[in-house]
């Protein structure tokens, strides 16, 4: 009877200790990256490998793994384009929401490896009248579409389909980021009515991604986030293409500088302690 | 051995019979419906019923299924808004790209089930200039986005990306149906730039989800094409949104009746006979 009770509460400690494990600290990872290029500096970084098992041969979507100190960690980007034989990146909203979503479906099947984070990282539109510049690093407080505008009640909401981020000020201050809004479209150009709603979001940066990937993770109870950098000034004088191009190569740099730190600080860490 | 020789060639026929069978005539086919009350008459009529266990519960997307003549027939809709508490039905290409892919997904892991045609039903905005009119039915010959704009080479034919539908002519002479190209954007508006890429894409019907879904049945090698019916007019005086609503139910109706002629006339045909 001793013994009886000596493994009844060795076995609820341990219960415990490993609720408390999953409660407190981060331990299952995603991050989601659109463009392959993007993605490279951190897979290298962090000796990642690619799982040829991790998605289905249907779907285009690639998945890295490995582990970082005590942190199970899935890059996942959205593969090139077969379909219209373009072979580009497979961005925009459509393949971000799959991608995500089979992802965090195939990892939350397994206690062991559901997901605790989502964070979505890329390149971005900056708005200077909301203080961004060229190379900036951006977390998001909250993602919206400018895109989807559905003037009948009920919808109009739907459309724009805000959803607020995890809050992460702790870590933007010790990784040096600035916070905002970051809004969602499938053009990379803006023209006045995009211009207009992209207002009425409040944004600070505009991404072709994040809110379809918010709202996989929402469907999920994932929380999740965006690691955004500037790459060019939506509200500036010069067409987004250009500067886009112009200044891949500068964040790219910034992106490359500041993934691993916000991996760093993350793993070792629990949700309050962004 | 004459027995031997017997079994043998009694499975080579069984087996090119179904072969045959499989290539000749439709068995499997799904209809991608967006909203719940333009799906609701052809679950009615079809007795179709809801199987619960079909989508996930992490996913907001619904499934009825039964049989039809020789067919098993899955219609899918994308379910209501709960992420963002509005409770409208999930319009747009998200929602219709994520639950085509999934049913596709699920129905193709076995061969009885595996799907050889893919219906998007649903209303869609007219182009008058096109021949389009209210209440008017277009089956599409191809169906390509006007809302991804992605000036930089090669990104320029992904951001449209066109898909030629399965041929459909003599299914289209048969039930009095108009033909044409069928575009693609989350908004039910339609501004000047928007105007731009629906003209180059040579649309005669513009709708929310097509393009989209089309994509995901091309990742699952599924023929597929679109049956519109016209709710308003896209190049005309009035807006979109006051006319969708004057002519929904119209337009519904027209759905309702072409619907199940076009279920009748498939399911005991080829691809070849469409």
């Amino acid at each position: 009877m001793a013994c009886f009770s000596f493994i009844t509460y060795a076995s609820i400690y341990e219960r415990h200790s490993h609720i408390h494990a999953l409660a407190s600290h981060h331990h299952s990872v995603v991050v989601a990256i659109a463009m392959e290029a993007e993605a490279a500096p951190l897979i290298q970084h962090l000796s990642l490998k690619l799982n040829p098992q991790f998605f289905s041969p249907k779907s285009p979507f690639l998945a890295y793994q490995g582990t970082h100190e005590s942190c199970n960690l899935t890059v996942i980007t959205n593969g090139k384009d077969a379909v219209h034989g373009t072979g580009v990146d497979n961005v925009g909203t459509i393949p971000a929401a799959l991608a995500t979503y089979l992802a965090l479906e195939k990892l939350d099947a397994q206690e062991e490896t559901k997901v605790d984070l989502l964070i979505n990282a890329g390149t971005c539109g900056g708005f200077k009248a909301m203080g961004a510049e060229i190379g900036d690093v951006f977390l998001t407080t909250a993602v919206a579409n400018h895109d989807r505008r559905i003037p009948i009640p009920g919808f109009t909401g739907y459309g724009i389909g805000k959803v607020n981020s995890t809050s992460v000020e702790k870590l933007a201050g010790e990784i040096n980021a600035k916070l905002g809004v970051c809004t969602t479209g499938n053009s990379l150009d803006a023209h006045d009515v995009d211009h207009l709603h992209m207002g009425e979001n409040e944004a600070s940066v505009k991404d072709m991604e994040i809110a379809a990937i918010a709202w996989s993770c929402e469907l999920h109870q994932t929380p999740h986030f965006g690691l955004k950098v500037v790459t060019d000034i939506v509200d500036g004088d010069r067409a987004t293409q250009e500067e886009f191009m112009e200044n891949l190569g500068t964040a790219a740099k910034s992106l490359q500088e500041a993934l691993p730190k916000v991996i760093e600080y993350i793993c070792g860490r629990s949700h309050d302690e962004l």
